[in-house]
């Protein structure tokens, strides 16, 4: 246990909210950081909202950045969505839903707010199993960025260093699901649809089936409607 | 000479205007990128819009962050701006101007540009004699950066490596000003001010007095109005 604060990287869905679970677990005090980068489903913003609420976080800034503006992805532009993809399909290569920087430029706005709160952790949810494909949800990117945010800002230079913790990073899904439900995560809050149709997940794009594969050998059910049902 | 493209962080200040004239005069193709951050002063975004036009660039975006949400500097919080100091007060520690994490965040989303844009080099102002408390325009930070964009991008992982280059770094003010003349850097729209008055630089806040005195030093008459002239 320890009283550290800790930035966590909140997006509203199953890998996050797990992960703020996990940071809590830890004894720390959770402030989240949502960001609103014009992705096409604005319901993430509200799933945050209410799963901060569901764990009784220190405070909650949801910010607002226009990443469509840079453009190149599927999350933000005009590319359609894969479908139905087989899980050799999915393996293979970066994905159109990579994001270009995305984890570098989240994880450059935690560290400014961890130095903001005093935050001397940021958590985040990546996860090298299920998303190989991005290049930063690889380990080496993680030690690169703790070491450039350590010279680079105030909270470094003064000595209270920063740690970027990454607890997801070599589990499958099935033990996401199994940490989450261990540690009473609302997992039922979450949302991890690429495209949803409403406020329904659709079940059929990457993110969906890895989830629902995910709950199928944890045996257990997933508390989340979907549209295909 | 190159064709390469480079991203230019391009603040419409006097600074960020010079080494966009550098980056031109490299050879490469421009590409602007102006980060309107909830900043007091909103000129800087017309005067970069500006200066682009003056460079003829290859594109030029300007991304929304509200940086204000996150808070803890002088230039986006409700921190008064000192004003009259001496070199020798402006010269120890950190100073409240500094904006948490900024270079670390403007430069992931720099990077993020350059691999949508398909640019190998970004271009910024940082300086460090100047701004010598600001731990993020140090070229350790530098170095460490482009390390982790590096390994945390598409664009690293298939071998187009980006470079991060800040050609003021170890200039003094005086010789900044000089280059951008020697350059045909367009000197009259740059706009430097923390704390402007209308649209008039007020003279009286540090990156005012450091102008000045670099445009004294270089012997030759600063182009820009102050409103205490």
């Amino acid at each position: 246990m320890t009283d550290a604060r800790a930035v966590v990287l909140a997006s509203g869905g199953l890998d996050s909210t797990v992960t703020a679970a996990i940071a809590k677990a830890d004894g720390c005090e959770l402030f989240f950081l949502t960001i609103d980068y014009g992705q096409r489903h604005a319901v993430e913003v509200q799933r945050a909202r209410q799963v901060a609420a569901a764990l009784g976080v220190g405070g909650h800034v949801v910010l607002s950045i226009e990443l469509r503006a840079i453009g190149g992805s599927a999350l933000t532009d005009e590319i359609d969505v894969p479908k139905d993809r087989e899980g050799a399909a999915r393996g293979t290569g970066i994905p159109v839903t990579y994001v270009p920087g995305r984890n570098l430029i989240f994880l450059s706005l935690a560290a400014a707010h961890a130095e903001v709160v005093g935050a001397s952790r940021i958590y985040f949810g990546a996860n090298v199993l299920d998303y190989s494909g991005y290049p930063d949800c690889r380990p080496e990117f993680i030690r690169a960025f703790e070491a450039a945010a350590n010279i680079g800002t105030k909270a470094g230079v003064e000595g209270r260093s920063l740690s970027v913790r990454a607890p997801l990073l070599t589990m499958t899904k099935a033990d996401i699901i199994r940490t989450g439900l261990q540690l009473g995560a609302p997992l039922h809050l979450t949302h991890s649809c690429y495209d949803p149709v409403g406020s329904l997940a659709c079940g059929r794009c990457d993110s969906c089936l890895i989830r629902r594969e995910g709950f199928t050998k944890a045996g257990v059910v997933d508390p989340i409607q979907y549209a295909l049902s």
